[in-house]
């Protein structure tokens, strides 16, 4: 693609909202399976959170958040993904996991 | 499930520990599908992203960035997430999308 500016090339500039658009669009559709994949998960997590609750079970567990974030960075890896956001993406919902836990054991 | 700790029912404990093996097995898969989701959104937004520099338009979006955040919470909603969490989730996303368009561009 050129690399003329919207004001010098109309056409160039129509093409590329056009490209922007069906970008988005893709976007769009994986954030609706994100936002899903998301809900399953906190099913799945709350009900960890209920299991640790009744049987005294410490919120977080590090020896599995360190297996998990090995995992995580080893599949963004093969994924062509910066294994340092996985990593981080991981800790973003631990944290709200172990902020869900805490509140089911209150 | 009754409420017996694991110190007073070693049955129970044990029945917990396979119930929770099992849900954990879930969020690992569950994870290593977000992985692949993410590594295919940020395929799309890296292309966003080398489009808005080659047309000159701002990283940043505000109205796009609007219509997500209130596209994903009705989405959440309707998937019995908590909106707030899918709102801090989009903005958890830009905010990286960002850093990399600015990369794009410097």
């Amino acid at each position: 693609m050129s690399q003329t500016t919207d004001r010098s090339d109309g056409g160039d500039s129509t093409r590329a909202t056009e490209v922007l658009g069906k970008l988005r669009s893709s976007i769009d559709n994986i954030d609706a399976a994100l936002i899903h994949m998301l809900a399953e998960r906190f099913k799945c997590t709350q009900a960890v959170g209920e299991l640790k609750a009744q049987h005294d079970l410490p919120p977080a567990d590090p020896a599995r958040e360190e297996k998990q974030i090995a995992r995580l960075r080893t599949l963004a890896e093969d994924a062509d993904l910066d294994p340092a956001f996985a990593e981080k993406f991981l800790n973003f919902l631990i944290e709200e996991v172990i902020r869900n836990h805490k509140a089911i054991r209150g």
